[in-house]
């Protein structure tokens, strides 16, 4: 069979050659669908980022997938059922946050991730996968299955966000995603449409006219350019915000957020910056984290939960919007042509087979 | 009657000789028993924080009361009754955060806070307040029960902090107080009698000997110098942390929090720093935040129910605890005694009346 494979750091991806992997007991044999090509893939491509398996040379790319099970090799799947594959594994045998249904919560060490670190990912014509980090989807999301992933990556960033508010009485009104990315659409998207907030705002730093700003003022989401408005005043120029989604990875941001937001708010961080040394009034910052009543909750990952309410929540997105927002799905043929990161492309899908 | 009253940053408190106040309808007399002194205290004798009420000269100092019913004026409590106020109320009628019963959420302006800012305290022979924001107490904690509102103060920020791990299997081992002031010992003291943590460590800047290390060790806990392990070493040299508290109001704290904490920890801020402006690695810390699912909390006040969990504490906590901790209850003649803040003072209290 085919796959998309780097050596990491080498440069662009290429086409590989490999046997179809046979199942083990417990695993079933999938036959991919679509692949989704994301922000982390262009980390794993240029070595920023991931590693190749042990006693590898190279690493089969692609963590957004979805595929029909092929041989369910005697576990509970049919064959023919649609399924989205979950993204961590056990590094050898198993430990106690996938024990737990916990596999995010797991620290550097205690996982491999399917595509970017440690484990060869789904861009391939099959793969095999344990049962259990097989999530059933229905067939009607068979072609944006792909992006149930990065669907449910918000969602875990929502729970844990929302759970820092349990304790008392919240209720948000105003949300802003920074990073005008595929992620961040997706999110203003969930934010708009199935968490109903009032008022929504994604920030980035596009000129006019811009495909990202057409989908955020088609969702009735309000874009801020950074340029003019930076996120500290956020407030001043529009208000102070309930919950803000960082997706930016500009690690000024993360502290900007504590500024930007409302008395009582939560700042859900997923950027991955690299060190970065610069000043901040830390007393400021303090003070009125505490005053406030303010929470900062960083978030990685995601678990089958999650990809659960992300195939709920990919179900009630309006059509108009994912068409906008997937901009391209490339066959084996021309898949080069979905690693093309530039001002008209979103969001992008290597096609190895339809349903 | 007398009242123990400061014009802010005039300097030292006085006594002042004031009516005895009527209760209003709705509000109950309370007899004063005796009264608290934290930093906060001193904070508003300084002029750093707080404020007097409207039309008024004065503030009557005093926010941590335990008192004893002297006119119930048709409420539901009775004569005889041991209480404890609470100390936020509503400013000017009322407003959502009192009505749902969460007025420590209440942002700045939304609120007074008896004895700290525009309502005057529970420094004086009797005080008046809403009956709803007196706290029933046994009368066997009478002499402790100033010991009610600082205690309040920790548990709103644990379980906040709490809350933010609610989303997953969170099973914390480790705890660090830093600061060793008495709301630290106290919080010390909670961590290793009811919380339970295996190991819990607090964080000081003392030479020994020092009858607050004296006390962390006494509860079993590990004394940590500052002036030899800043924060950020304390996984070097202890252990990555599951629970910080942060209780010293040096701003750097909260931001070393983050390296500190272990994957999946939380850390509660709670001190109140004014601006400072400094240099982070902010790319670094924003990277671990997200990467091991890290949160921070800020927390201010309590509401009623914390109050009624310290009481539960409070019952808990060894008696050779509190008498280390208590170290000095000072009558109306020598009050100036309970305001002194040396090397050897932990806690002291006012006392105007016993039971």
């Amino acid at each position: 069979m085919y796959a998309i494979a780097v050596e990491p750091g080498a440069g662009d991806p290429t086409v590989v050659e490999k046997p179809i992997p046979e199942p083990e007991t417990g695993e079933a044999l999938v036959r991919t669908l679509r692949v989704g090509v994301d922000g982390t893939d262009h980390e794993v491509i240029s070595g920023a980022h991931g590693g190749v398996p042990d006693d590898e040379d190279h690493l089969v790319l692609g963590h957004e997938a979805v595929g029909v099970v092929e041989d369910p090799n005697g576990t509970d799947l049919e064959v023919g059922q649609l399924v989205v594959p979950t993204v961590r594994r056990p590094p050898n045998g198993t430990n106690h946050y996938f024990e737990s249904g916990y596999p995010d919560m797991a620290p550097e060490g205690e996982y491999v991730e399917r595509g970017i670190v440690g484990g060869h990912g789904f861009m391939a014509e099959y793969f095999t996968s344990p049962a259990d980090y097989l999530v059933p989807i229905p067939e009607s999301l068979a072609s944006l299955g792909f992006l149930v992933e990065p669907i449910s990556i918000s969602e875990k960033a929502i729970e844990h966000a929302f759970a820092s508010r349990s304790a008392f009485d919240w209720r948000p009104e105003s949300a802003m995603v920074l990073g005008n990315g595929s992620l961040g659409l997706l999110t203003v998207a969930m934010l708009v449409e199935t968490l109903e907030f009032d008022r929504t705002y994604c920030l980035g730093r596009r000129d006019r006219p811009d495909p990202t700003i057409d989908i955020i003022e088609s969702l009735g989401a309000t874009y801020v350019d950074s340029r003019e408005t930076p996120v500290s005043e956020v407030p001043a120029v529009h208000e102070r915000i309930d919950f803000i989604y960082e997706a930016t990875g500009y690690a000024p941001h993360a502290f900007e957020t504590i500024e930007a937001l409302a008395p009582n708010g939560v700042g859900a961080l997923l950027g991955v910056p690299s060190s970065w040394e610069f000043e901040i009034d830390g007393g400021a910052l303090h003070e009125e984290f505490v005053l406030h009543n303010k929470a900062l909750v960083g978030s990685v990952n995601s678990h089958r939960g999650h990809f659960e309410s992300a195939i709920d929540t990919l179900s009630q997105l309006p059509e108009s919007f994912t068409d906008d927002l997937v901009t391209g799905v490339y066959d084996l043929d021309s898949f080069q042509d979905a690693f093309v990161d530039d001002d008209t492309t979103i969001k992008t899908a290597v096609e190895f087979d339809t349903i």
